[in-house]
């Protein structure tokens, strides 16, 4: 059994980004030397979280943000102050972990699918657990 | 340690689907012979995800896939050609990764609850990544 | 390699609530021993779920339950009987499963996060799977 653990830091440009973070991850994971495993990805933020979709085309992230935007509107009534309730509820309904299947020592992710970094608060500089299990 | 990597076929029938796959998962949790340990689900789409919900009464798979329609409509305007992308939208909401403790040899599910792959772009035939670690 | 499981009992006092269980999960993970790891949170139940968000202003949670009520209102047409369709959904879109890293022997969460069990049709006493893998 082996657990190999790593913190990418991430620096986001927008208030409301996704970032593509495939690379960085799989490099982490081939660097482990990992042949057969599962990856954990986990945010330790409260207004940013972790998906994995289609990364071919960069409209589907940006559609998913829109989505969030409706279904959670900055213009309601929000208890917490500053002005980020919306970015807490996102974070939530996308999630903070993520765990992926590794195989053949590489991350087993679909022909399409990409990781993203959801960021709902920023720009700010992030973190992102990499634990690979195995 | 262990590691048992397997990876399903699901045949979907309708754009819109939930297919319980709590028996199919379950037959790779007993025939992997790992008494204790977690098993991780992974869906390798991007317009498909993996929840577990009630398995008892088939309209409440069907109500989440009522509620996914009227939080993420269709006749909304989105970037992503190809009419699909509140499927995406879906299964970013949905998740594509659900892990279930495995306990005395069995997936240790509640005893209402049911494994459902959640169709948001078909048909299609779709695989299921299933990973026993233990 | 080792597997540690245990299962929580929460008593929740409310229709919707969101329960601070950071404490009783870190507990766990601390009694166990493991240095390096991770720790799978599980809900075996229905219409309650699991996430990590702000714990140092409890209104974050509060508006997570305010926000999953108007994007899943009660007064929607639902199939399934019982009033609860919109517990199983939020169940759904908040999810049943979370993996958080240990590390140095302890849950490693980020600065602002605690550990919500979301309760969405008590009140009722839950069970709250804790497996803890090295």
């Amino acid at each position: 059994m082996s657990t190999r653990h790593q913190e990418l830091s991430i620096r986001t440009s927008k208030k409301l980004e996704s970032v593509d973070v495939s690379d960085l991850v799989s490099r982490v994971v081939e660097e482990s030397g990992i042949a057969e495993g599962v990856c954990v990805l986990f945010v330790p933020h409260t207004t940013a979280a972790i998906t994995a979709n289609e990364h071919f085309d960069p409209n589907v992230a940006r559609d998913i943000l829109k989505a969030l935007g409706r279904a959670v509107p900055d213009e309601e009534q929000w208890d917490h102050p500053e002005d980020n309730a919306p970015a807490h509820v996102k974070a939530t309904l996308t999630g903070p972990s993520l765990t992926v299947p590794v195989s053949g020592g590489k991350l087993a992710l679909g022909q399409w699918q990409g990781l993203y970094f959801m960021e709902y608060d920023g720009p700010r500089t992030r973190r992102l657990s990499v634990t690979i299990i195995s």
